[in-house]
């Protein structure tokens, strides 16, 4: 992600109405936010957003909530927001490390789109699909547990196959070419680039049975 | 697998002491046909065997059985074992539909090497992997159950992932370049042919938890 400084950006940040300055005192209390009681998705590492707000403009009767941890990346995202607001999403500022500080048995589905690879062995509990996340997405998931992720990374892929699979989640859906298999409506700014650069775009979409 | 025509292929085959003639028969008891109690180990579709003979050469404390369906294939497979008797390989010229007809709960790993990818939509229960498969699986393997895949069809490949997944099977190890990742010690005519002309192999090897 290139992080070009939009000035200002702390004055539009602390103007927006869409963005939650203190997520962690929201935890449990989400569905809250939203006028209905349609089930959450989030995305971890939302970036400027264009997916997530695709998405929420698509399926209105899905809740979105998008987290972000660079300043300078989300407020893309929020001035988006400001331009068209969407009552379906909201936007955090936070760490996905924190994840399990923010979420209580509240999301249903997550998204992981182009996540850092973490390409060093020594850093791959970082990975957002590490045995360190899938525990910690035990605790804001409610009775549907569902991950879905996007890559152009095939040994993060690998790795997550493996871990999703160890962790007690069921594919749905695999495509190591998914541009190619089923060509998504929703893309993020990413796949956009490497799909334009012929390179092959990895998929997966798994569930963990509650019952 | 080219089908040369070996003369006197009949001959071979009958005055073979490897090869079991009626496999049916001996449904239930197979642990009596070798010496000791080792794990059964059996691949399907073994062709002309290279892969199990030197399997069973490195690993003598596995029993291993071969299964492939055409004389003309199979025949090179006693060959070669007429030459250098192995105690712990034995070889069934059977269909895999049947299986489940051979075995009762015997097996602890399956081996599908370079198995028929089967392309068209149609065609795809008859795979190695469909569910009808995994289905008899069940029945043969005893209380270990692992499978070992490799294959250069990358659409298989994705299918049974899914299917292994599905199927309630726990990847232990995956790769989309197995001869890079971690090269074989043991490889089939097939893997040696594609890896040379630098097509990735894809693995997977899979493990149902029994407890």
């Amino acid at each position: 992600m290139r992080l070009r400084n939009v000035k200002n950006k702390e004055i539009i940040l602390s103007n927006s109405t869409s963005l939650i300055r203190d997520p962690f005192l929201l935890k449990g209390k989400w569905k809250e936010q939203f006028p209905n009681h349609y089930p959450i998705y989030i995305e971890i590492g939302m970036g400027k957003g264009k997916f997530l707000y695709e998405m929420a403009k698509l399926n209105p009767t899905i809740n979105f909530i998008g987290i972000e941890k660079y300043d300078s990346v989300i407020v893309k995202a929020v001035q988006r927001l400001e331009e068209e607001r969407l009552p379906n999403l909201l936007l955090v500022r936070a760490d996905a490390n924190c994840i399990d500080d923010i979420f209580d048995h509240e999301v249903s589905h997550i998204f992981l789109n182009f996540s850092d690879p973490w390409p060093k062995k020594r850093h791959h509990l970082r990975r957002l699909s590490s045995p360190i996340f899938l525990k910690k997405y035990e605790s804001i998931f409610d009775h549907s547990k569902k991950i879905e992720m996007r890559t152009d990374n095939v040994d993060l892929y690998q790795y997550s196959l493996v871990q999703f699979s160890q962790g007690g989640y069921i594919f749905k859906e695999i495509s190591f070419d998914y541009h190619k298999d089923s060509m998504p409506i929703v893309t993020t700014e990413y796949e956009d680039k490497f799909s334009k650069d012929g390179m092959p775009i990895y998929y997966v979409f798994c569930e963990k049975d509650c019952h």
